[in-house]
């Protein structure tokens, strides 16, 4: 069994209506002032209102800051940290999917240690103690509450930077199923198939341990079960509850495992269509799937089986057909020239994904060859 | 899905050989001075020395703590606090069983907020801050270095009290395999059972969650697969691996959703015979799984596929079945007949086992009555 250093920073509070304990929360960490980072969709949907309300109800001040997009930059997180210092606050609370989160995890860098998010692009680099956070994630997605990265752009350069701590880590993410309904369903489709994505590459990179594979099979056996359910009936909190506990299941699963070639194949076309991060993975997904599969052992066997499919011959294409079929029914594109894309324009972007991190750690070495084969099957 | 509030407090070290990261990892939690406390045989086998050689490599003084032993109780627990607090130490060691871990986390309450632990009987009572511990188990049995709980017995009325608090978990558990090779095959198939009975029990509690369900799952396969394993093969290293793993997370899944009408059984055998624990144990689950039965839903059946094995027809009692051949495998007596208890006590035993706390969170209501029926099952 392979060695592993395991560590679970966050508390997880989870339930219909746990926001409503956002006050309580706060004050058991000794929260006095806060910012509440949330995205303008967020704020427009009430939520952030509710929020102050109930840390005010709990005698806890609280400040705004919404100045960012779905992709935060250098530049949208600097804005952050003035306003933060210029608030005085002792704490963050970040409600909204995972550019809320990973905004307020950036604002917490460099408000406490300084200097800009480039300081801190790599892992353990924040040399002060950080501010106390809270995470409310409003979309089943990235998982960003349970992870110690903040992927943030460099506005200047665009490079995506995954900057990370253990003491970035939020101390209590709050997850409540009732904050997931309103999201349209175009966006739980996006963040639900994310979400897929990390447990089925967390659960074969060359990082895995016991421990990840552990939530990596869990998250994979509840986000199968109920994306569907949850596309059906956008009000099953049943479902939405499943959905948001394996998206963090597989947060817990990429903070220890990392993830692989998707992901690597999948940020070069968010960086020149501009393609949602969810899109672009559903595009590569299955054929990195297919593509792996000589290289994982039973391992996609054994996702099978844990949500009770047939595990049998051939797992790696059966595994392929199953998460092709999640993709039409999130309504989700199926082929990379429906992103837009230009044929001429894979031989670029096989060499930037070749650059991408993620793809160290897929099980099948990854290159910029094999890149641009895997663009071309998507294609 | 269940509401729940999950805090994993402790990160978790893993590997063949880990142990040798003693003096780093202590290091890092800024340890000066610590006492391990270690059990007799711990002593015997040079096990404290090396902890104490590592641990001076790395500039720590260490002091010695061994005057108790397999049932620590408040007057152990007292001189160790008065050793601990002439040698002035600021953090603690624990190395060996169950005994030695609750034996530290005891003196910590006591070294640290005063009073005896009567004061500590439930959970939360601690006022002050503890001291930084690490907690090196050297059995896969109890999985105490996950837990914030100290099982402690009052000197003077014989009462086994678990005193728990967030604050008492240990900072970091080292688990390594190397250090469980040299116990001797009896204490590792008792340990071992008692392991299997955690996730066994933790899995059908009324109190269960998602998170402890994932952790009581995957104890259950580890431990059900490499048990016979171990035994057959002593210096299987990766068996111990998996033993250690499992036995931990099974912990992790008691602390959040405790245990049941086993325990609540098997604590008055020992009360009044001195049975070992596990033995209690390995005498009393069949049976108590045989009668919670139809009160667990599928979760017997979810067990038995976990593992491989054929949920099918009756999985309560193919469970049973398997884990009696399991006892067969460790030499665990079968029968309370077989434990020297006498048929004519079995009344007072069930109004014992009556008064367990664990057994309010059994799955089927359980009181005297019932008690009285297990036992005469077992008998």
């Amino acid at each position: 069994m392979r060695s592993f250093d395991f560590h679970i920073r966050t508390r997880v509070v989870f339930g219909e209506g746990a926001l409503a304990r956002l006050g309580e929360l706060a004050h058991e960490l000794s929260f006095t002032r806060t910012l509440i980072v949330a995205d303008r969709g967020i704020v427009a949907t009430g939520l952030a209102d509710r929020a102050a309300t109930l840390l005010e109800a709990a005698g806890i001040a609280s400040f705004r800051f919404h100045d960012f997009d779905s992709n935060p930059d250098t530049r949208m997180v600097e804005a952050g940290r003035a306003h933060a210092a210029a608030c005085a606050v002792d704490s963050i609370v970040a409600l909204g999917g995972g550019s809320s989160l990973d905004c307020a995890k950036a604002i917490n860098f460099v408000l406490t240690s300084g200097g800009s998010m480039r300081d801190y692009w790599g892992f353990g680099k924040a040399s002060e103690p950080m501010l106390p956070s809270i995470g409310v994630p409003t979309t089943a997605g990235t998982g960003s509450e349970a992870q110690a990265y903040a992927l943030i752009s460099d506005a200047e350069t665009h490079a995506k930077m995954a900057c990370g701590d253990p003491k970035a880590a939020f101390r209590i993410a709050i997850l409540d199923p009732v904050v997931t309904v309103s999201q349209p369903r175009h966006v739980t489709a996006v963040a639900g198939y994310d979400a897929i994505s990390h447990a089925v590459e967390s659960y074969v990179t060359t990082r895995g341990n016991q421990i990840s594979d552990v939530f990596a099979r869990d998250a994979w056996r509840l986000l199968e079960r109920h994306y569907e359910r949850v596309l059906a009936r956008p009000g099953d909190l049943f479902s939405r509850g499943a959905m948001l506990v394996g998206a963090h299941e597989a947060g817990i699963a990429i903070d220890q495992s990392m993830l692989g070639a998707t992901h690597a194949c999948a940020n070069p076309l968010t960086a020149r269509y501009g393609t949602p991060h969810g899109v672009a993975i559903a595009v590569m997904l299955p054929h990195v799937v297919r593509w792996n599969h000589a290289h994982v052992g039973d391992r996609y066997g054994e996702l099978l089986k844990a949500s009770g499919l047939d595990g049998g011959e051939a797992p790696g294409e059966r595994l392929a057909l199953r998460l092709e079929s999640l993709a039409r029914v999130g309504g989700l594109p199926a082929a990379l020239r429906d992103l837009g894309a230009a044929r001429a324009d894979l031989a670029a972007l096989a060499a930037e994904a070749a650059t991408q991190w993620t793809g160290t750690f897929n099980p099948r070495p990854f290159d910029a060859t094999s890149a641009l084969l895997l663009y071309e099957r998507a294609y």
